[in-house]
């Protein structure tokens, strides 16, 4: 898409630190780099997020980025986080689906948190209207 | 595993809230209830983490995350954050693979937040250590 920024960096308009790149899948750092080595994994065709991509496409970002979290480990990271935003309610900035891999170490500092969110409802209550039938 | 928490809620031996169930894949709210509809998707058999885990059982375990994620958009929620931890280092708490599903509204109060690592590196640095052969 003409004025996506992960679009512009995958064609190497805009310029970025490439971590990994398939016929399909492009992996680069995130330049916020709060977490050395915080990695965003995205398919190279422009797909806006989890929700409406494609399974096919789907299956390979996520087993790309399964392959490069293994990759982190096998350098001798401890840990990895792998996280997507679906949507700006959840905090997705940039409306290309992206997987965040974060490596990480004991006692790096560092942690994956979730606010709670401000009012409460019982688990019996959201079940009902959550449960997908079987 | 006998002394597994989630393979025993799978067989039925501790309660939970069930939203999806299918011959591979099992998932259920969190009780933590942090953010109302906090989901686990995992899979049936035992499998550590997403590293050790088999492709296979990965694809399903993502497949039925973005299905469910789908679904909790289609009820009305805005948003979802989708988060996996892997080893202890990064927060895993439970030693069986599970995706944590947040489904997220505008202004819930909640957030998926990294706190930073404590020591920075430059992007340089890192990429050179971590970059994966073409």
């Amino acid at each position: 898409m003409t004025d996506c920024i992960f679009c512009k960096i995958i064609k190497g308009e805009i310029g970025c630190f490439k971590i990994y790149e398939d016929s399909d899948v492009f992996a680069f750092l995130d330049i916020e780099n709060d977490v050395p080595g915080h990695t965003l994994v995205v398919p190279k065709k422009h797909v806006s997020d989890m929700d409406t991509c494609d399974e096919k496409t789907f299956n390979k970002v996520m087993l790309a980025s399964k392959k490069i979290s293994s990759h982190f480990l096998n350098l001798g990271y401890e840990g990895v986080n792998v996280a997507t935003n679906c949507k700006e309610a959840s905090g997705q900035a940039v409306p290309h689906f992206h997987v965040h891999i974060f490596p990480r170490m004991h006692n790096d500092g560092a942690k994956l948190e979730m606010r709670p969110a401000s009012k409460k409802q019982t688990l019996e209550s959201v079940a009902k209207k959550l449960r997908m039938q079987d």
